[in-house]
């Protein structure tokens, strides 16, 4: 079973959650592609009717306008599901999302939604949160070294994505991608950023999620 | 003694505690500009040298250049003094700011200070904070009318600055002016903004500043 074979599947058990009319928060990067793509699929069929969505990157909005799903601005009810993929999840269901570059968004959808669902393969499952992948965090230009060393000082090792050419997110700032140093806490480490005036938004989605949706050589499970 | 003369006094207060070679945080709005006029007097009479400042909005930077000081990007080591103006200041050094406009910048600054002092005329002084003064937060274009009605359910009345054509700040960000509701605490709402994914910044300076200087009728007394 290849890479690409397990986000399908994945994405295909996410759309079985998708009743018609609801509203959707659209994640970002390969495996909810994937996800936006059964959805249009299964909206072209016929199975589904009247499903909306709330993209969370300029790709996702391209992706979805393409496929022919109809777009909204997120509303002040929030979405009925959202469904996005993870770059790291826990038993608890806490997760690292936002290599992708989308986290600021990713969170503001999903923490709007009644239901948010990860969705991922087998390598995405981690016993400790945030020792292999480095936290995406959002932070304004201006300040940025100050922001910088408080980000060392919190107790991570940034790096700025892009080096010489900065990545910029659809917001137009840079991210600092954190390894965490030995010890470090990844709730502490949430709730220093979130305390930090220079962050705009962080990649650790902590308590947000409902539900996982896995997939592996040896078929889909939940956590 | 009129308000111009009121704000200049304070000013030069603040301008008291400069000393040659110091990298200052040049605050925004009317109170602050009258420090940064201050402030090139005594550089132009040669009483200061080799003080920098780091402006907080690009109404200050522009003002600062046309004075002649020196400005730089904010060092990863912050300033050695930063001076703002503020629209409330309560007996504890809290303090309301960012009716300019430049709140999410000025904190930055202010935070990143070996000492922020706070500079202004009696009418600024407050019993309570808050109860007057709308707080300006800060937020994102994306995911709008899912912030707003988050800072409602914080327990405030939200009013977008700019109306039927949104200020933006120097980030590009509109701004909601949130009245408090009645019974809700200062401390507790900012603590809500901080983790609301929508929030960029606020004009909720707490713990912030080490002195208020105020000027009045019966002359200049610090807080």
């Amino acid at each position: 079973v290849d890479g690409e074979a397990m986000k399908r599947a994945a994405a295909s058990a996410a759309a079985d959650l998708v009743e018609s009319g609801m509203l959707l928060g659209l994640g970002s990067g390969s495996t909810a592609a994937q996800f936006v793509r059964v959805l249009g699929e299964r909206l072209q069929a016929g199975v589904l009717r009247g499903v909306r969505g709330v993209p969370t990157s300029q790709a996702t909005a391209a992706l979805a306008a393409r496929i022919g799903i109809e777009l909204i601005d997120l509303p002040a009810s929030g979405v009925d599901l959202a469904i996005d993929g993870m770059d790291e999840v826990d038993a608890r269901l806490d997760a690292v999302k936002g290599l992708g570059g989308a986290a600021t968004r990713e969170k503001i959808v999903a923490a709007s939604a009644s239901r948010f669902v990860l969705i991922g393969d087998e390598s995405k499952v981690v016993d400790e949160l945030a020792r292999r992948t480095p936290v995406p965090v959002e932070v304004l230009a201006f300040g940025f070294e100050r922001t910088r060393s408080l980000l060392i000082a919190a107790g991570s090792r940034p790096t700025l994505r892009g080096g010489a050419e900065p990545f910029l997110t659809d917001e137009g700032n840079p991210i600092l991608d954190c390894a965490l140093q030995r010890g470090v806490d990844p709730a502490a480490f949430a709730q220093a950023l979130d305390a930090t005036p220079g962050v705009v938004g962080h990649g650790l989605f902590l308590g947000l999620a409902s539900a996982a949706i896995i997939a592996g050589a040896g078929g889909v499970r939940r956590l």
